[in-house]
């Protein structure tokens, strides 16, 4: 979410040709015997400017009357999928079906909705973000959306991380890379899920580019979501500083909150730069902002 | 279709339970990697009051926001399906991908759709009718629905048939059946697909019960689709007599319409008795009427 916000920025800042975005496969899952896979869809949809923003998720004016019926067959939805938002599932789902690559039907869907940056599935291969709680392991879906973030969650295990392998250019995108920016998204299960990939942190560690993030803390809180939550639950600290510790064997830059400036000179003694901003995104000239920010501090 | 409207008039006849519908599996196909079984779904709509009697398809009130979307994903859909629709499909593919059998699913249906009914799948194989026609072999739905019956037909293709096996029960029920209703539906290619699949037309040469039919063609014309048209190609007489001549080996009775009293000493010539009567269903009473008609007869 907060990456695609950011997104939305960037692609104002930099031309999507020479952008290439490495998403999160993690909370990849199946609905209906439909591959869904939500990271990679809030970037399109936000990208596309089809997303609901009130929601922050799925398309703009959908309806819900497959998901309707579908409780007449016996499902009790607690994921949202609406009429249009199937269409992609159902897209997907047939190509991966007829043995396409997730990165090959990535591509397409990009195509499709006429965008022109280059979105990598951090794999192809599955691999399925799940949380150990006191309620028993679940998908991080059904940690979010059904469960809505409340049982404690004692452990993050990324399912099959270990064998997947990363997508086809992931590693050459980001060793080749101009610069590479971590966007503003969870750093336990959105990048966590990424840097569990075999290949991918290492690749961050050994890029010649320099490697800037954009901290999802404000003041010790998310602006959505659980991440602040789940840093705690990892023995991570829940700010600013909490980020850059956890990313610090690849991090060059991390842009923090005006709010957070108090944390710099901690943030500098691991050795990483901390740049103080504007960091929330109410509106497009903020995205843009920050997005500019991130970018000038790569090309550094 | 006119399967489906006699259907109607039947269940106001006979209790539910007491009645076991063959339904037609050569029309099915896959769309988007769905499962799509138009013969199926129109029985189980129309007994279930949901059907969309003004188009004679599909879901009342249904909505089409996925497959307006599909054609983002460069598919150019030529059989609708509709949002409530697309439910049915996602049901059945996802049960059938789970191993479960067409006739399992279809029970599954029928039983959400608080039906009574026995609904079997003439088969749980894949069976396709194919026409072949002056542009090209093509499954039925592509000539009936994309081609709107346009191009000329000189071959009937069951493909699959052969080694189709009837599903379970689909026997036993004809031969221990009180008696045995041959819908007013597309003798060559709506009942034509069951009688294809190995033993069904000899289970109704076999069974002790009667076996009554209503005849789909009204002075030389099909109330609604190709079935004259089909006739013909096929070098049957496109009339009542024909229905009962295609039929004769394993028919009792056929009720034909009033209009062709005409035809019932040649009728009767091959060894078929007719009766004549009203067989257009323009309301529920007309339907009604046909099928206590059709069930007196069986117990005669």
């Amino acid at each position: 979410m907060g990456a695609a916000r950011f997104l939305e920025g960037l692609v104002r800042v930099v031309p999507q040709k020479k952008i290439t975005i490495v998403g999160n496969v993690g909370d990849d899952t199946e609905f209906y015997g439909l591959h869904v896979s939500p990271d990679l869809d809030i970037v399109t949809y936000t990208l596309a400017g089809l997303v609901d923003t009130a929601k922050g998720w799925g398309f703009r004016d959908d309806t819900f009357q497959c998901q309707q019926l579908l409780q007449t067959y016996g499902y009790r939805p607690w994921f949202n999928l609406g009429d249009r938002d199937l269409a992609t599932h159902l897209f997907r789902t047939e190509l991966l079906h007829k043995g396409k690559s997730l990165s090959n039907v990535t591509a397409s869907i990009v195509s499709r909705l006429s965008l022109h940056v280059t979105l990598l599935p951090a794999s192809d291969d599955q691999m399925q973000t799940h949380l150990v709680t006191r309620s028993g392991q679940m998908h991080f879906q059904e940690y979010m959306v059904k469960r809505k973030t409340h049982p404690q969650v004692s452990r993050v295990v990324f399912k099959g991380a270990k064998e997947a392998r990363p997508a086809p250019n992931v590693i050459k995108s980001i060793l080749n890379a101009e610069g590479v920016i971590v966007c503003p998204s969870n750093p336990i299960v959105s990048i966590g899920a990424i840097l569990a990939v075999k290949g991918i942190r290492s690749a961050l560690r050994k890029t010649k580019a320099r490697v800037v993030a954009v901290s999802p803390i404000i003041a010790g809180k998310t602006v959505k979501g659980p991440a602040d939550k789940l840093m705690k639950s990892m023995n991570v600290e829940a700010s600013a500083f909490g980020v850059a510790y956890y990313y610090k064997d690849f991090l060059d830059t991390l842009i923090i909150d005006n709010e957070d400036r108090g944390l710099a000179s901690r943030i500098q003694a691991i050795g990483i730069k901390s740049i103080a901003a504007q960091t929330l995104m109410k509106t497009v000239s903020d995205k843009i902002r920050l997005a500019r920010l991130a970018v000038s501090e790569v090309h550094n």
